[in-house]
């Protein structure tokens, strides 16, 4: 029997890697039937034109692998190894799949201005703790290290009001990945009430755990405890600092009394989900319901995505006793998700002060611009804003147009836009309206930009 | 009505938030009872001896939250607010729980040797990516970003010859991550087998996801298909490099014998957990199963903890055509959960070829280890090693002591060990083995240890 193949020595695999490579193909595919005896190792590096040494390598890893035994004397012969079907050609380079066009002005609600982050501070301790703590690259804590818990609970209770300690605490790949942890911890058969409109995330995050989900419509204070008393909910999952995509600020005594809700009966849990609370222009944050009342009925959901960078896959959330429990038993069980060397830096940037400095410096550029995008839109005849208070996003209402004209007229422009609907389930949503993110756009774009939806709309 | 509380102007609180919060937990408690009238801001900053701009500015905090509401020419009045439970009270400093004593040495299966990290090539590569793309701030591709996917898929197809364009690649923070995405694709009612013994953690994430699982004993080749189509598994979880605790590498045969029950019936799937797989010591890494034929119903699951850094929460998985598509389905649309600026220093890590020259590297240092420390084991009478041939552990079998006395006496010497049993659940274990983790050791610890345990073992 011969072997022949193309034995390229410039590639960067070795000959007798290539040789082996070919051999063990032809045998998994049958080509080279059982009991074969191969070529002794001198015809075949005589035949193929390569030392003997090469067709050594290879029949030596061939054996090894139990493709071929070798016979005292006699050489080796191909062993029984199920033929397989036929091997595709090595896959071909595929070109990275092109983008679509970068839109002319971002209004999307998921971008931040990475011109405000602490570009400087960061490095400095990014670098220090590779340098320092070779320690840090053997396992962690699955729940989060203790010195990013610790800077973390000080921080939520000065600036958050909750009530965190350490050992509350799970750090986490982002706040979807957190999200999905939690939910495997509720009780089976639990169900869980949506704000409507609402973050589509937890339609799809409950759907992968076989959780019930009901949309409530959302009043001008946020979800009705009325309407959740009616339900058969147990789970509640609110936004009360800056609801999405509204806008909305849960007043206190919304707050108050879903709290009371969630104490009524045993089981029941609010998932305070604190998006965008770091950045307030018209007042202080609230506090966090988590820590309006001692032992609070509260999961508490953060992240650093808007208030650092949306590439930092850094979130927390604060368990209340029972889920704790629940997450340090042996079926929670999993390891932590987020480098070592990227909690420690984040754990200097909260101790030694860089991030609330940061939140103010950004909230400050944010406000501004705001103000001056807000200022621009004021004179269109019959036009209003609402949500505007807090966070990096309002909704902006244009009456003389549908909501479906202000998007398509606004894409034809090359500005992606999403109407206030696209948010809803079976809620109505306010007519003409758009969702306005502006964290993504740049100062110096706004005139532009707006001038550019004004023609686009004809207002 | 009187006002009384404590200010402290040393605190890191200003004093107007410090009775913002004291006069709202009265109102929220009922203790300043609904539609009473607070304290002219004259009078109240009297009483307190602080200023008036202080009160005013947290009335005006109490006025936004809608604790209170102002009346022409009269002043504040308390709005009715749901009394809550009475508050506990603040956090306090919670000091971090001590960590148990360091093992006296460490033979672990988690551990690696942090001084083999390639600690100034990463370094620099870190340092140039954050200075250098600030563009990585943004969100990136959910399923990892295109450059590690390519860089990945290079290196996956020379070093392990899987068929993995970069388009079917899903990069995730960690293994156990990746491998809880994976279970959430498969389809409902699947039935998984895993190898006895094997890796725990599968049947965490199998019970995390309602998912049953079978345990199917593990023979000197690996997982039986014959038993595999005994039962009604429709899923099998193998580790074929260096299976996890017995460390077997499947031979080529076998392989060939799963691909072929995956194949025979639809909806049939081999889960490729290619743990350990990057050293080997008497021979080259076998292909992977996934590699061995087009199409292979096949999802392989790699990570960068064993060959890099633990901490590193870098892992990767391969999905079939199926899966992928159902990954890329609404449902399952989730952010991505690695730092981008991690995911870009690891794509020019592995391109620049810094990654095979580690493995390289770190390969050598870790086999004279092993070669050391069977050396001292060997002339233990009686005793045999297995599982040596790659990977960072291996069995040590000692027939003169029972496995529990092989860990109590070794324990009472301050060396933890896990007996083979452990990793059991139907299977019946080797008696008198011991699992040998030797990554974590130094070399000059090496003589001492065996020393040590030798003398606690009697032998």
């Amino acid at each position: 029997m011969e072997i022949t193949c193309q034995l390229n020595p410039a590639a960067d695999q070795p000959l007798y890697e290539q040789l082996y490579r070919h051999i063990a193909s032809e045998i998994g595919r049958g080509r080279i039937p059982r009991d074969a005896r191969l070529p002794s190792r001198r015809a075949l590096s005589r035949h193929l034109r390569v030392s003997e040494s090469t067709v050594s390598a290879a029949y030596g890893l061939l054996q090894d692998e139990g493709y071929i035994r070798p016979q005292e004397k006699r050489g080796f012969f191909v062993n029984a190894v199920q033929p397989l079907p036929e091997g595709g050609p090595a896959p071909q380079p595929i070109a990275q799949p092109a983008a679509g066009p970068a839109p002319r002005f971002d209004f999307s609600t998921s971008a931040t201005d990475a011109s405000l982050f602490p570009h400087r501070a960061w490095m400095r301790l990014m670098r220090e703790t590779l340098h320092h703590r070779p320690d840090l690259l053997q396992r962690g804590d699955p729940q989060g290290d203790w010195p990013l818990r610790a800077a973390l609970s000080d921080f939520l209770y000065q600036y958050r009001a909750l009530r965190a300690g350490p050992e509350r605490i799970v750090i986490g790949a982002g706040a979807d990945y957190l999200l999905g942890v939690l939910l495997q911890l509720l009780p089976e058969g639990s169900v869980v009430a949506a704000e409507d409109p609402g973050y589509h995330g937890l339609y799809r995050a409950c759907g992968r755990q076989r959780l019930s989900v009901l949309s409530l419509p959302v009043d001008e204070a946020g979800m009705s405890s009325a309407r959740l008393r009616d339900s058969r909910a147990n789970i509640c999952y609110v936004m009360p600092s800056h609801q999405f995509p509204l806008g909305l600020s849960m007043p206190a005594g919304r707050r108050s009394e879903l709290l009371r809700w969630a104490g009524e009966q045993p089981g029941r849990l609010i998932i305070e989900d604190d998006y965008d609370s770091e950045f307030r222009h018209q007042s202080r944050p609230l506090p966090a319901l988590q820590g309006m009342i001692h032992d609070a009925p509260v999961a508490y959901i953060g992240t650093f995505s808007r208030s650092l960078a949306p590439s930092m896959r850094l979130a927390y959330m604060v368990l209340p006793d029972a889920l704790l429990a629940r997450h340090r038993q042996g079926l929670y069980k999993t390891g932590e998700t987020v480098s070592r060397f990227e909690q420690h830096t984040l754990a200097r940037f909260i101790a030694e002060s860089h991030y609330t400095r940061h939140l103010r410096r950004a909230g400050n550029a944010y406000a501004a611009r705001l103000q001056r995008l807000l200022a621009q839109l004021s004179d269109i005849p019959g036009a209003s804003v609402s949500g505007e208070q807090a966070g990096l996003h309002f909704l902006l209402t244009i009456p003389q147009l549908s909501e479906q004209a202000l998007v398509d007229r606004a894409a034809a422009a090359g500005i992606p836009l999403h109407g206030l609907s696209e948010y809803c389930r079976q809620a109505k949503a306010k007519p003409s309206t758009v969702v306005m993110g502006f964290a993504g756009l740049r100062d110096d774009q706004i005139d532009e930009a707006v001038a550019a939806l004004r023609a686009a709309w004809g207002v």
